[in-house]
């Protein structure tokens, strides 16, 4: 008799599902709306609706199902609460609880989606073959997840690895999205770095690489583009973009000091460059002990929440 | 039979030695000199000796002893071998496997002085009732270490917890001991609070609390007094020293969301306005799922490395 786990990533829009093998091999993967009104409260519920269809049309039954592992855009604590999730329209409760009571099974593990993402990425991803690791995806902000020892880093509130709140700059009097000022969510997310490229363009009067595109076009893929053409606000942006993360990532290495760095996320789909910038000024900034780093680039893409919602049930 | 553990702290001058029973309260504790000749291969010998003769004293035989425990001023990996320790003359090479050779012990345990410190006021000290705390230690430098579900955190390299080197400041020009440019220690240990405090009476003409001292009689002490006393330097400086370790200890909150925050070394000897004042800075930086965490004074003063390292044995 197969056996199967399903593996769910809940994020603002969409919900992605997939459908696993008792090796953790992905079957069939699909995805549902994420219904927010009223508080979100038809989020799980449709969830489990979408389960039962599936189990009917595999003709999977309750005893063929090892677990649901899920990634959720908010903190989690270790038993599986969540204690907020402004994007979902959540209050306080137990997620697992709740989700064993809609689907009947009793093996319900879920994690804070970036969390989820990072152990999906350690277990098959770009951080394959390292038990430590840091991901942090740069995306609308900076995310981030610590796995040590092969399992997610949680933290007495569900906090950790929120690297994207770490302060690189203490000049700033902008305010970031947290409430506090110079963050490195501020300087490295494609939000950021678009920010940044835009205000240095609405100065300048010189020539630009830039000038082809309108100013709604612009985003990391051409900022990146911008840099390998050696454009001067290009250079300038993705400088900026690397000083900041490669110090914020130095800090990060003398709290954990991890195997590995993983890179993943809209900004990572340029590719190894950005993985060369961040580590140049990741090794500027470290001390000794922490120099030499690997830095990988995430495989997973969207799928990676799946894959460590899984692996969660699996370990 | 009764059964002991020793507990063995290795500093750059002495050796902290201590006799434990089997629930881990102290026995008896002594030091001997850390003999640094010949690239220090003297000192897990003279400690094996101090051993044999306390064994000898006490009538303690080879079967009644659990274990050795051990703090080393330098970088360890999990399975007890030293990657450099400068201070002591020392190579690379296992302290765990020579000392059991040198006592007939088997289970030696051997952590970096720092983590074990951070190891004993968690168990004992300032940090009981939490299992995942951050030990600060600000004195020459500023030292870290770092418990989780009541463990050492290692790292790769050895290297988790060097909170000192975290960098602060970009703008800095001064070069820090690590070779690096503004870390957390240039301006929040002792050091780096006395050398602020000179250099600003250097620049003023104005009285000040501290006319009343000759410039080598000020140190931390001094200086909070002079902070409580409202004088204008002694202000400056102390709210420069807690708005850089308030920042610096909100991103180590950001990395592994920790239940509380143990201060400790001669700094911390100052008391309660020590807590308070990082305490303001750190409220002012962390993000809204890190604020309200618990910070502690350390209780355990030069015993604190001592006891952690009989607690590796015992747990």
């Amino acid at each position: 008799m197969n056996q199967y786990i399903y593996g769910v990533d809940i994020g603002g829009t969409s919900v992605k599902m997939g459908l696993f093998d008792e090796k953790g091999d992905m079957v069939e993967k699909w995805e549902i709306v994420t219904r927010k009104e009223d508080q979100g409260s038809q989020i799980l519920p449709d969830i489990a609706a979408s389960i039962a269809d599936k189990n009917n049309e595999k003709g999977i039954g309750a005893s063929d199902i090892l677990g649901i592992g899920m990634g959720v855009p908010g903190p989690i604590t270790e038993d599986g609460r969540v204690l907020k999730c402004a994007n979902l329209g959540w209050g306080i409760f137990s997620v697992a609880e709740e989700m064993a009571r809609l689907t009947g099974v009793a093996k319900v593990r879920v994690g804070n989606d970036a969390n989820v993402a990072a152990l999906g990425e350690q277990w098959r991803g770009g951080g394959r073959g390292f038990l430590n690791i840091v991901m942090v995806t740069l995306g609308t902000g900076v995310g981030g997840g610590i796995i040590l020892n092969g399992k997610i880093l949680t933290g007495t509130n569900g906090a950790a690895g929120e690297i994207g709140h770490i302060k690189v700059n203490p000049q700033e009097t902008r305010v970031c999205g947290c409430g506090g000022k110079g963050c490195l969510e501020q300087y490295s997310s494609a939000t950021g770095i678009t920010r940044r490229t835009l205000e240095l363009l609405e100065r300048g009067g010189k020539p630009s690489y830039f000038d082809r595109f309108r100013r709604e076009e612009i985003s990391g893929k051409e900022i990146f583009d911008a840099y390998l053409a050696k454009d001067e606000t290009g250079r300038q942006v993705v400088g900026e973009f690397a000083a900041y993360l490669g110090m914020g990532l130095a800090n990060v290495a003398a709290v954990i000091d991890p195997d590995a760095f993983v890179i993943g996320g809209g900004v990572s789909k340029n590719g190894p460059v950005v993985i060369d910038v961040i580590r140049e000024e990741y090794e500027k900034n470290v001390m000794f002990a922490l120099k030499g780093k690997e830095f990988r680039l995430a495989e997973l893409g969207n799928d990676a929440g799946m894959y460590g919602a899984v692996r969660m049930i699996l370990s």
